[in-house]
């Protein structure tokens, strides 16, 4: 089933509360949410994980905390999502529960190959389009890139950056398993009106 | 006993390597090691701890990891440093194996007493003089507030900020059980005597 990801931070969320971007995301239907907080306090991080646990635990969305293995451990949150220049795969799978998600961001083909005997359940494909949200990446990856790690890898595809109502059914026909957001939902004045526009154009193209 | 406590990061080290100083020191007798890294990525700062830790373990010396937890875990150091805005110790302590080192940072009289119902191995006094190198802390306690905090604290107290050889026999009679220096080992250009200078005055303090 393909899932919409949500990927936010305090100072991603324009009009509302970080708590109430990710309690109209919830039901709006996103079926995963990750909490990256780069210049938080740990003991913020914490606070912030923990809220954020508490509002999503009714609709069973899973939490995945961004690069801190502690603070996922901390608040009992479902996974990490780990960088290139996060703990290494194997060291987070060891520290954490069994059955945790642990997921990784590649941006570049060497990288996506070097994952493939990595214990990672998904893959973050980062960025597909050109983003300002995170300006220490350099490369994007672009449809073709996507089709070609869809060829080369076993691993489940989360797409993010850039991605819109315009081109989401594309990016999921390229070979992404899920869809990965951040300003479309943080940036926009309904994210529960935005989220649910996103949940329709993946039941649409899971039934076509 | 009281012990000398090297607490440190790349960046405090002028003359010599992080590893240079750290082989230094643990030839001049140092009792305990904290790596300290607060712009390092993950990846990094664990393999800073990693590198520390193999120097540190022929000298049996333990390695204690500022505010990441995540990063103690995935080396095996043998504790943690918290301030006031890291992890709450009480999780900090469920996280951790059993017997690890947790300590406390401590900047107000408040906070010392809070400190006295936690499981903390330590309270770090921070700082004693003003110094340069945290730029983010306000007061400074001075003799006068060591001595305060002894009166009323239980637990081992570690002295942090402003130390030098001049000082360090005051700062013990005043209640400090160990004292930890920064810049007045890395930063000097030979570590192993000016730990050796320091060892002395511990041990002269000891027997007087
Ligand atoms: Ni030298």
């Amino acid at each position: 089933m393909n899932k919409l990801y949500l990927v936010t931070s305090e100072s991603d969320c324009r009009h509302h509360s970080l708590a109430s971007v990710i309690q109209m995301a919830a039901e709006g239907g996103v079926g995963m949410v990750q909490l990256r907080e780069k210049n938080a306090s740990t003991r913020e991080f914490i606070q912030k994980g923990l809220l954020l646990k508490t509002l999503l635990k009714p609709f069973n969305i899973p939490l995945i905390i961004n690069d801190r293995v502690d603070v996922a451990l901390a608040v009992e949150a479902e996974g990490v999502h780990l960088g290139q220049s996060d703990m290494p795969v194997e060291s987070a799978r060891r520290l954490l529960p069994p059955n945790s998600i642990v997921g990784l961001s590649v941006e570049s083909l060497e990288e996506v190959k070097e994952a493939e005997n990595l214990p990672v359940d998904y893959l973050g494909v980062s960025p597909v389009f050109g983003t300002q949200t995170k300006t220490d990446t350099k490369i994007e990856w672009g449809l073709d890139g996507l089709q070609h790690i869809r060829q080369i890898s076993k691993h489940r595809l989360v797409a993010i950056g850039g991605i819109s109502i315009t081109n989401a059914e594309e990016v999921l026909k390229a070979g992404a398993d899920d869809l990965a957001l951040v300003s479309a939902i943080c940036g926009v004045p309904d994210p529960k009106l935005a989220t649910a526009e996103f949940i329709k154009i993946i039941k649409e193209y899971a039934i076509s």
